[in-house]
This record gives C-alpha cells, structure tokens and sequence, in this order.
C-alpha cells in the first residue's frame, strides 16, 4: 500500500511507493567522466581560471594563483550571475524584475582531481567548509545580497560540467524560494510550539533510530520522513544554529567528518552515484532566528523527474526512506 | 547582462542568462523510442490492459474493451496510488502522512501509435479533452479527492514509460503544492487588486505580443514572463475560468486546435524533444474561484535540473522567453 507522507517543513506531501521498491543495483550507474587532458581546475593549470578570491596554503611564502593550495576559490569563469556597479529593481506592468547581479564562484575541494569531500581526510573536509564560511561572510559584507546558497553537482547527470571535485557558491540579492518555504513553514510552527522544527525533528529522529544513517557529537545524518528522492539524505547540526557561517572550527571538523562519511556511504552503496548536495542557511540578517535551522540536503540523481512531479511539486519516491537508511547505515564505519 | 524575473504567480525568481543564448539546434534530440513488438496500448491488445472506464467508439454496437475505439482510458497497472476503501489521515510525532489513496488513470489519445494531440485533427484533440474532463468530473464524486492532475510525459526523458501516444490522470485527497502555492499567489493578487492575475496577464501579453505563439477566440498560448524552462509553454482560456471541468464542448474544440497548434511548432522547431504537459486546474470545490484561471503549461526538457535548481528553487533559463516566442511564431500557421 502506498503511503503519503508531509514534509513537515514546507508542507509538501510525497508519495512513498511501498510496492514498487527498488534496490539499490536497480538504479542505473553514474557515467563516468571522461580523461581530461588538461584539467583546468588542477594544480599547474592556475592560469587558467580567473584569479583566486581565497585559497588554503601551507608555506608562508607561496604566492597566490600558483599550485600549492590545499582549497581554492575562484570566481566561475561562466558565471550565471555577475557582480555588476548597481542593483535595479523595476516594475513592468504586473511583472517585476532586476538585473543579474549575484556572485558566482567555484571551491576546488582538492588540488587532487579524484578526492572530493567525500574522500579527503577530516582536516581536509574542514578546510573544504571553512572556504564555504569564509566566502558567505566575505560576501554577506556587500549589501546587496540577501542570500548565499552552497551546492555541489556531483556526476555529469547531476549538472557537473567539471569532473575535478567543486562546489559553487551563488550570492543572490533575493531569497530563494525553496529557503524562503521553509523559513516560513519553520516559523509557524515556532509561533504555534515555541520551538524549533527542525530541532524537534533531530531528537524525534534520534528516538526512533529508523531513518539514522549517521551521527555524532556535533551531526545527525537521516533520511527524512517525506524524502522526495531515493536515498535522500538530510544532514543538520546537533544543536539549534541558524546560520551555517556562524560554526566555529570544532564544530565544523567534527561536522565534516560526518558529512564525508555519510557521503562515502552513498558512494559505496549506489557505486559513486550523480547527486546534488545543498547547504541550507538562513538569509543574511536571519542569523540569531530561534526557529531555522541550517542543514546540508544530499538529493541523489538515480530517477528523472516526470510531469507528474513538475506539475504538483509532487513527488513519487519508490525507496522508502527507512530501506534507504538501513542499507546505508551498514556501510557506516562504527 | 543576465536579467532576473519574478514569477508573478507564485514568486519564483528565474535568471533569465540572456549571455548564454542557445540556438534550438544546440539542445540534445529526443531519443527514438525502440520499437514495441506488441503495443498494449494499439487496438487489438485492449486485453492488456485492466477494463476500461471510459472510452469514445463511432458504432453504437461496439462492445467494451474491443477495438473501434478514437480515444481509450484504462486504470494505470502500475498506479502510484490505489481506490482503496478507506482514507486515514493520522500524525506521528512531528509527521502526518496518510494512506495511499488515489486514482491513476491513462488517457490513450488515439488508436494510431504515431499520432498524439500535436498530430490529431482538431476533433480528436476535442476527444482527448473531453475524456479529460469526463474523467475529472467522475472522479470529483468521489468524496475523498480534493485535487485531479492531468499531465502527459512525451518521450522518455520526459518520464514516458510507453511510446504510443497518452496522458495520465492522478486523483489525490491533498491539493498538490504546485497548484497550492498558484492558488495562494492568485489570492493575494485578487485581494489587493480584485482583479484575476491571469486574465491580467493574458491581456498584457495579447498587448505586448512579444512573448505570444499562437492566440484565437478562446486561448492565448506564450512563452511566459519568467520561464523556468527553455520554451516553456503556458496555454491558457481567454475567458476567465477557474476549473477546466466546466468548459464547453464549443470552447474544448477551439481551444483544443489552438494547443494541437502550439505543440505541433514546438515538436518542428525543437525536432520533437521530450516535454511535459500539465494542466492547473482549480481543486474540487473551488470551481467557481474568482482569482484562479486554469491553464496547460508545457515544459520542454531539453536541460537538466542540477544542485543550484534543485537546492533554491531558483531557475537558470538560457533562453529568453521573447526569442523562444519568436522562433516558435514563425512556425505557427496563420
């Protein structure tokens, strides 16, 4: 018998297909990349994307836009948005619109082309998520931007255009409305229980144990009740912080470890399978909110989306998250 | 210089990257089908499929579930949700789910494997419609249903698991929140403005002409304002109406030649790519709404969604909607 279930965030009910289920050698596998002769993104190859805005060295003395870096950040050289003199905002008869300015840049995780995040070592992870803080406070500092969101396209199936493992970083001068959802979803509930949504959502989780695939002092990893996607997996922080740029180190070493573990299980399980990874965090001047609650979404690419899903907003997932999370947790080192 | 554009509707923002523009020719061909030995969904294997419940036939003698039928509509044999005797709604902590009742249901648009709306004369398009409505209109007796999704996936990539040409019908006892989020936007349009924020739309554009495909008496079909997609279609009543139920047969065979019309240039200027079809139709009970308009959007897939997409909700269309207006325009019949 199939099963609705509500996010219980944004309040979108997803259709868990309990009799259609799927293991995980159903899916089909991730293409791999092609050799790229020249790397852009590899050390020796600086010269070839625009100057780096923020890179982790060891010596003292290396000098920048040169190999050496442990984790580098250049702007994207095709960028979807563009850092332009002045934000317009206008009206034309019942639209409304304003000229692209964003920023829009690339993290390289790794100056090594097949070690992402979820192959490096914890320090290496934490490096990688201290270039995420570094550059949303960088860019919280310009006034015109109202939101920073954090993603990872992993696979060419999940949008990568660059096989040499990258995040990207878009600054936008409005909220998205995937975050502007939730915020709103969290904070009626907040206003109904005085508490955090998601905060309860973590220890109802931690009770049950059915959708745990990981956790730690600082993380829990889940599949959340209402996953949209097979093997969609959730990863929050342990106590209540809105803002991802607010973690101090401590936090974020062990928080990646985590993260990379949960990651490397996925890649175990569905043989390095495309997903899109997702840091949700609240807008710039939200920070302090008592009812969001920053997280990472990991949204695996092993289905297409149909017109059913496109139309409703609708989702069928066809691997109930419990199956998904118990396969997963076997995978998870003790 | 990219433009972002808000959804009027539902207050989506698209970033329009007019920099990137794309050529119809630098999207990816729809994959041919492979060919189907045996076709359960041709005349002659009607014993392949679960009893028809409802189905259009010339003789007067033609019996059910037998050949001579112009358009055929069969329980789904795989459906995502089930008539089952009972809906049970109940929460669990901080979850609520219920479950899976539903109807899902396929519209076979003709008996020629090879020919769906886009390729049927204006009266089979007219019969494609009309089991559409008869459909819903039996459904809504159903207490239980709140909501019918009408949608066709037109090529695999789409989501077709069948190639011979057919819609689908989903009833759900939750309005889906794609159509939720059009109501609530409509609404508040309507109660600032006491005017229908479609029918505002269509009379602006019908002014503007820059962004319309095709028009007559009874629909405008254009390429809207913020497109998410590259040739995003919406096809719309000209008149004001809230529920799709409730249109005539003179307006179904009329609108019905306008929207063969616009799918027909879409499939020559684009080489017959993958799209999906969705019609937003009021929820049962909120018929005769004076904000909302029912409409069919068309939704080529001639891109993925990647981690940026998926994450914000934030749409990065590469083709501005007045170019994709102007090359299909050109393919119209006048």
């Amino acid at each position: 018998m199939p099963e609705l279930r509500k996010d219980p965030i944004v309040g979108r009910w997803v259709i868990i297909a309990t009799e259609r289920v799927r293991r995980p050698s159903d899916f089909p596998r991730r293409q791999p990349a092609p050799p790229v002769p020249s790397c852009p993104l590899c050390p020796g190859h600086e010269g070839e994307t625009p100057p780096e805005v923020l890179a982790y060295r060891d010596g003292p003395d290396a000098a920048a836009d040169g190999p050496g870096w442990r984790v580098r950040v250049v702007p994207n050289k095709f960028p979807a948005l563009r850092v332009e003199p002045e934000l317009e905002r206008r009206g034309h008869g019942v639209y409304d619109l304003m000229n692209g300015v964003g920023a829009h840049e690339l993290i390289i995780e790794s100056p090594d082309h097949a070690r992402g995040i979820a192959e490096l070592a914890p320090p290496a992870v934490a490096d990688v998520l201290r270039a995420y803080r570094e550059r949303i406070l960088d860019l919280q500092r310009d006034g015109r931007f109202r939101s920073v969101l954090v993603f990872k396209n992993h696979g060419a199936e999940a949008g990568a255009t660059l096989a040499h493992p990258h995040s990207q970083v878009i600054a936008t001068p409005v909220v998205p409305i995937a975050v502007a959802d939730e915020l709103h979803g969290a904070r009626a509930y907040h206003d109904y229980r005085e508490r955090c949504l998601f905060c309860d959502i973590v220890q109802q989780e931690s009770a049950e144990r059915v959708r745990i695939v990981a956790q730690n002092d600082r993380m829990v990893a889940f599949a959340p009740f209402a996953s949209r996607f097979p093997y969609e997996l959730w990863v929050l922080p342990r106590r209540h912080a809105a803002a991802f740029e607010d973690t101090g180190d401590a936090d974020i070493l062990e928080f990646g470890a985590g993260l990379a573990t949960v990651l490397g299980a996925l890649r175990d399980v569905l043989d390095d399978p495309p997903y899109n990874l997702v840091l949700h965090s609240a807008p710039f001047g939200a920070g302090e909110s008592p009812s969001y609650h920053w997280h990472f979404e990991i949204l695996p690419k092993l289905v297409g989306l149909a017109g059913f899903e496109l139309g409703s907003g609708f989702h069928i997932n066809s691997v109930p998250p419990e199956d998904a999370a118990r396969t997963l947790r076997e995978r998870v080192p003790p």
